[in-house]
């Protein structure tokens, strides 16, 4: 079974690395070549709209799949009206526009920071008189890794951020409180079934996921609700694969912050501390085999490395270390690869690695 | 950096798959095309005397390494003189050469069984009547996966398998009366470190490997002995890289059976159940990156998938169950995969899968 996947950045390559050993082959689609998948497999080169190569991607594959959500939709129609496309356009069309996302999530009673969508600037000056400020507004579209996003903390700053957000369909929302940052990834099958990893702890430094601790403690009654949050999200979608719902853990509850319809960079402790990683458990989905174990094996904690990895024997010297590298050339502030780690507890993981937290 | 190999077996795969996480690229060199690496990184086709394609192979590469040892030795002599190549060319030319491994072994201290080297009739009359009958007749090369044995149970047989032997450098050994076979897979670094994996145990069929369970159990006395043959051997080779060393468990004790100077089947129950596994060791020795650790996590239990591996869900039902296909046609007595099996103890793994053992 040979599976397409529409994009080729390093989720594309640890797709690809998970699905080998099941005996599945790979051809990408992307814009531009010269990507972390290059080495590993063929990547087709094209735009949007029907082009040879895009032609010829097609007639490769048995199924297809992509690796982020920014894709244009246009695309995404033409390729599903030629091949089995798992997930479907509507995970892609809600997850790729943060209002659409926002108004599903209330729609399924799924909690989450009130919000109002902005399109003038009056607009924005009633949704600050309704909602008060601290506000978080956001670009509707675009936007990851912290961009595409502002803090309003007082009136001076629309003045301020105004003419950056202007001509930009926005989304203001309220500002959450919040103990800590929490995400949970699940799998849903072509038959329905669904399967939940632990819950993850996450933390961001300048907008870019740093670390992830897994699986997340004191989360005994969170569990459910996560999991209920992430049911009716994939079941009204009608999602196949893997999604990612990011929570905010406050003193009211679970809420829901936004979610991806992809393996996840939260996820990516699974590759070493879960039965059967997000990766391998998205493929197994996409291809209809049956769905791994979502169970961990242990406490893991998963540290990015953005910008600079270092010298790489810095890495594998320590113990009980797993090291994705993704092929990619150093720029500030680009995700590298990443380290999971494994380990008896998290306070001991914490400790190991405490120079680089 | 990129690593050569020569070879483009599912060792060569698995030897890629351990490396891209590590920021590793591959280029694989053979003498055919349509390999189970192809899907995954080029190979270069190609004879064993100079020629485009080996120079071509040759300039892409930082380094070589092998992933079998029947090998050409004008090949790999005219690598080795063109770039860095580990394991090197003496451990090859022992391990091809069943005479020279035994030789090696003698003069190391290693227990292995009484043996005769055979040019002609006369000698194996000699030998039969100086070691007794039955005894285990081996053709000095090529021999692997019980491929060129003989056992030669009453006279009869000797003038039964004479006229397919005749021609051939052949060794008789006098037959081992064991109680298991073990084998111990060791990783030698460039500068001089060793590691040891736990003993594996390890049952053939019809001369195949059918499966291991590792670590082996009953190994208190044994495992320290293993590390000591196979540390003799390591060093008198100067070896670096993976060697696999093969082992009778006897009433008096080890005895060496054959080795292997590369990642082995009876290693890969480390690719889930051991911190690092002999590929990625394999490869950190190779480009000299520190080697990691070779605790084992837990049992496990390797079941190769010969001649078909029937329907692939089966296996993937399992718990705890990591498939790795090989990408290779069907074919009676080929190894098309295996499936690795971790649990809480080896008495459980043997009990989940005992309708295939």
């Amino acid at each position: 079974m040979k599976v397409g996947i529409l994009g080729s950045g390093q989720l594309g390559r640890m797709l690809a690395l998970a699905g080998y050993p099941l005996g599945l082959e790979f051809e990408f689609y992307d814009k531009q070549a010269g990507s972390p998948v290059a080495s590993l497999a063929k990547v087709w080169v094209g735009g949007d709209t029907a082009n040879p190569e895009l032609e010829a991607f097609l007639a490769q594959v048995d199924v297809v799949t992509y690796e982020f959500e920014h894709l244009d939709l246009q695309l995404l129609d033409y390729v599903a009206a030629r091949k089995p496309m798992f997930p479907g356009v509507a995970s892609n069309r809600i997850c790729q526009h943060r209002v659409r996302e926002k108004r599903l999530f209330s729609e399924l009673g799924v909690p989450t920071a009130p919000f109002r969508v902005i399109e003038t600037r009056d607009d924005l000056e009633q949704a600050v008189a309704h909602l008060g400020l601290p506000l978080v507004a956001k670009t509707a579209t675009q936007g990851y890794d912290g961009k595409g996003q502002w803090v309003l903390r007082e009136a001076a700053d629309l003045e301020r951020f105004w003419p950056q957000m202007d001509g930009l369909l926005l989304m203001v929302e309220a500002f959450v409180s919040f103990r800590r940052e929490l995400s949970i990834v699940a799998v849903r099958a072509q038959d329905g079934e669904i399967r939940f990893y632990p819950l993850t702890e996450n933390h961001h430094r300048q907008g870019i996921l740093h670390y992830s601790v897994a699986p997340a403690e004191q989360t005994q009654t969170l569990q459910a609700a996560a999991e209920d949050y992430s049911r009716r999200i994939l079941t009204a979608l009608e999602h196949v694969g893997v999604l990612t719902l990011e929570l905010f853990d406050t003193e009211q509850g679970l809420v829901a912050n936004e979610m991806a319809p992809r393996v996840h960079n939260s996820g990516h402790w699974t590759m070493d501390a879960a039965e059967c990683s997000q990766f391998e458990n998205h493929l197994r989905a996409v291809c209809q085999l049956p769905l791994g174990s979502t169970a961990a094996t242990g406490p893991a904690l998963m540290l990015n490395l953005v910008g600079d990895p270092g010298d790489v024997a810095t890495w594998l010297k320590l113990d009980k270390a797993h090291l994705h590298l993704y092929g990619k050339e150093a720029r500030p502030g680009r995700k590298l690869g990443h380290l999971n780690l494994t380990g008896d507890s998290v306070e001991q993981l914490k400790a190991r690695i405490a120079d680089w937290l």
